[in-house]
């Protein structure tokens, strides 16, 4: 087992120096923090993947959830887990104060939740995904539903998911056709199928909160007629007693990886007796949905992250220790051989990762702060960051989960023979990553909600201050003799990334939305990578900050490390888009002209 | 479990449109070979890998080989596939007549092999390991050497191996420290380890053939004092019976994929009693082994082009038979859904694909008829085809590794959250897959090879002969309408690849070795991308000759999806060398430059 899964110096550089998270103390909201108390969450956080999680990512691994008698069978851990996330607070992090939570600023508490899924993935999904519900329940929810539910989630003693998807209504929520027919006693009577429902039901808690579509019955089709219910496992009879809900678990599905955590099949209703409760008003349920969904779509891209970083050091490790040839120009075989680290091509994949992980870290926190923002100071600007969000949580989901993948497959491939077997991690990392594409909406969908919904709301409103955010972070840079270079080849393709939108908006006047979409998976990766290298200067900025106020000898290392990694990606990785320019200004329409016919044979 | 695992149209097409494989039966070699033939022989093929092979490529990956007792144990059906390509003749396929071989051009031959692996990776590499290990003792081996292996080789009663690697010494072979003692009976007496050993101990076969380097003592330091040995587990006593020749099976790896086929560590001489024989003269031993290494590289790209080839179909398949969503501008939920083949990315996603399985397929039968024109046309242009061959098995083995890996991928996104479970095979092709750019020189050694060696061997002869291969295709395929601008734009990027190349050869003037194969890895992949290029405007014209030809018209839409796939090759695949030229065309040596204490933190 590798011995290290996050750097806590780069989770500093950037909460403190990159992110200022100490600012936000000086408003009211968050006046009763301090940097002190901040390093203390993380010193527990780091402590609590340590101790608690890294231990078993292995294992969960080789034991996973299997249907026992009606119910999944977890590891025993998982126990362990939702108490000590309940009792210590991490479920409620982000709540309020005044309902009994830390009133943590979002960086604080994503930055701890980074470090627990870089320590084990699956187990942070249990205690993740039950705030998510617990916080959809106190967004909209009646009172009655939060004292019912909330509480209970909040200390770890009830689990909570997202149920969404059905057999027949994947990516497509339009067409679910689970229903929830009105009773006269303030419930609704649910029936119908859930497929893929992460931590959809296990043995490690007393009950499980389904934060569940349906269509109440006569609703209009499509999105418009879906409402959210609350359905769960078990309800509370009137002696307060837990109950069955006639919420069966139909199967557990076995897959490739992510194994610590088991997607199930749900049926409900299945003797006309599973009961909902609605929250908020019926036909609005997507539109809350979406609060928990991208919500989720943003914490999947940190899992990913996470995942991948955690693959790094175990890369790292291995590069810096397995002895195995000479540099190249070294032909005498009676040299000694050297740590493969020192190779070029070894460096390379390693600095590869690196660019990836900890560019997309940042990119992670860069949403956290607005989502800060928009909590203290909405008043003045809400509509900014709501609408920055808006636009940078498809790109926060899949930039992670599609180079997450790649950087994993890099940190394997540096262990030659050994990343393929399961005597080291990476096996499992390249395994488990391989979610992150598809849960929470696919990279497809993610790239036609950027192109076609995000890019274009408001009259482009959202791209254009995206836009002015990236060039204030150009204009800064330009400033540092180290960093001009790069200031202006961010700004070269910032222009042509402008190019290919307005390009793309006339492909959508002339040929329709068809050929408009047909390329958004290109166009999201454009778009990644400009993102991305916002993020790469804004870490430059503070780096050369650092250095001109005279930093410590001993932080010298992890700066030069910082500027060879930003210009790793300036060489490597931002050159990308040239080719994707040449595509998505390119008027071919093949994809959409291609028959099925022609893939027969 | 899919339908389809290859198609035998395009294998069809390939074979006789584009490489023309009758053409060889007019030389004297091949003069008792017809069309007729080969077409029977693909039909066998094809019936094996229907009947024997594809049933079982999930159980044999769900029944992982096991060491017990001493001996691994395999899934039963080896037996009987070794059996089978024994005496079906699979294992002597390409070996003369006048030995007991069908003397198959390697075209066919080799066609064989894709459609066998498409069936089912693992098992194919027990009968092809064989037939390489075999090849190697009848090209460099005595009389009796051969006598007393290659037949049982053939018959698929043995098994054979190549046992290279061992525990300090991956990719780098100067370091082995297998020894070999002469003794005066004829033989030498080995000790040490290997690992890694694909198909290396089984129970499906009375004996395993290792094909092992070892240094004889007193050899010099590094590569040029390696030999070459026939070290069998069990030997023949005097009075002809198989008894153990103390080769101990210590260990197999418990592998992410490639489950069928075991790679297990052996241990030689623990007691002092393991011999070996010397193949051909001693310190020769890597020059001979590097026959059955460029065999076996373009066997790992044939293998993971027809594990792509395999996972694509399952896709396909899945794409037009799930419903899923509307059209994009299909806003109404009233109005039916849709096959997801009928969706624009998905689409994109299945020609990405094919672009990649079917290019890899071309330039591996591409490298076969160089081979067979290496036989008959030797006396005229042996050198010629020699060269081709030396330039073009780094970018054979790499391609479909890299590529193969990328095309599953997206061929599991294709099912969403199906790919990642276990019901489908995709998963199963995902991490089977992984093993190619390791096995057999990792991508990194072969970006090296190809340029550290092969551009610059004999004055750059290889690198023009290619050339002027591909400016012969571009030339050619300019005379048609529809394929014109293909040309006119592979022609522009060879003229890179060309800029792309001088200058790192300015590069290593300048900055030494080092920082000239640094990015030798990026140099392959564009290199790569060129060949692939040079392919697809081949099939482009042996479709346009066809549609001149006046077609049949149930060719017609075969014909459309081939042109479709070339343009999204050059549309899409193509345009990536433009981000790969800008790295490789710029001087900042960072990944030599990055220092070991720079990763610390």
């Amino acid at each position: 087992m590798a011995a290290k899964f996050v750097s806590e110096r780069n989770i500093k550089f950037l909460l403190y120096e990159v992110f200022d998270v100490e600012s936000l103390t000086e408003y009211e909201y968050y006046q009763d923090h301090n940097r002190k108390m901040f390093d203390m969450v993380l010193k527990a956080a780091v402590k609590l993947g340590k101790e608690l999680l890294f231990p078993i990512f292995e294992e969960m691994d080789r034991r996973q959830p299997e249907l026992l008698n009606g119910e999944v069978k977890v590891h025993p851990s998982v126990k362990t887990i939702m108490k000590e996330f309940g009792e210590g607070g991490w479920i409620s992090s982000r709540v309020p104060f005044e309902r009994d939570g830390e009133q943590l600023p979002s960086l604080v508490a994503d930055v701890c939740e980074f470090i627990f899924a870089a320590a084990n993935y699956s187990a942070n999904v249990y205690p993740s995904l039950t705030f998510g519900a617990s916080h959809l329940i106190e967004s909209f929810g009646s009172k009655e539903l939060y004292d019912t539910y909330v509480p209970r989630m909040h200390a770890g003693e009830w689990q909570g998911t997202m149920a969404l998807t059905e057999p027949e209504a994947g990516s497509s929520l339009a067409d679910i056709t689970t229903m929830a027919e009105l009773t006269n006693k303030g419930y609704y009577r649910i029936k119908g199928q859930k497929v893929f429902i992460s931590a959809g039901d296990h043995d490690a808690v007393d009950n499980v909160i389904h934060l569940m579509l349906a269509k109440i019955e006569g609703a209009q089709a499509g999105v418009k007629g879906i409402s959210l219910f609350v359905v769960p496992k078990k309800r509370i009879d009137d002696s307060g007693k837990l109950v069955p809900n006639d919420v069966v678990t139909a199967g557990v599905f076995h897959k490739l990886g992510y194994r610590g955590c088991p997607i199930v099949q749900l049926s409900m209703g299945d003797k006309n007796d599973c009961r909902g409760w609605l929250v908020g008003e019926p036909h609005n349920g997507l539109k809350y949905m979406f609060q928990m969904m991208n919500e989720a779509r943003i914490g999947v891209g940190m899992g990913a992250a996470a995942m991948a970083t955690a693959a790094y050091y175990a890369s790292l490790e291995y590069a810096k220790s397995r002895i195995q040839g000479r540099k190249v120009g070294q032909k005498d075989p009676n040299l000694p051989p050297v740590p493969i680290i020192d190779h070029a091509d070894v460096k390379r994949m390693l600095l590869f990762q690196r660019a990836v992980i900890e560019g997309a870290l940042a990119l992670i926190m860069q949403c956290s702060k607005y989502v800060d923002f928009l909590k203290i100071r909405g008043e003045v600007d809400k509509e900014k960051y709501h609408l920055l969000l808006e636009i940078l949580t498809p790109v926060a989901k899949s930039y992670p989960s599609e180079m997450g993948i790649a950087a994993i497959s890099q940190g394997l491939q540096c262990l030659g023979g050994s990343g393929y077997c399961d005597d080291y991690p990476l096996e499992q990392y390249y395994r488990d990553c391989r979610i992150h594409p598809i849960h929470e909406g696919t990279t497809g969908i993610q790239g036609m909600d950027l192109l076609g919904r995000k890019v274009i709301m408001k009259d482009g409103q959202a791209f254009k201050l995206l836009i002015s955010e990236i060039q204030e972070a150009i204009t800064a840079a330009a400033e540092y003799k180290a960093l001009d270079k790069y200031a202006a080849e961010l700004n070269q393709v910032l222009t042509n990334l402008q190019k290919v939108t307005y390009h793309l908006i006339s492909v959508a006047q002339k040929q329709g939305p068809e050929a408009f979409l047909a390329d958004a998976t290109l166009y999201l990766e454009f778009f990644s990578h400009v993102t991305i290298g916002w993020q790469w200067l804004l870490q430059g900025i503070a780096v050369q900050k650092a250095l001109d106020g005279g930093a410590r000898k001993k932080d010298f290392d992890f700066y030069q490390g910082k500027m060879f990694t930003l210009r790793y990606f300036f060489a490597y990785e931002l050159p990308k888009t040239q080719g994707l320019a040449k595509r998505l200004l390119d008027d071919d329409p093949l994809t959409v002209e291609m028959q099925t016919i022609f893939f027969n044979d």
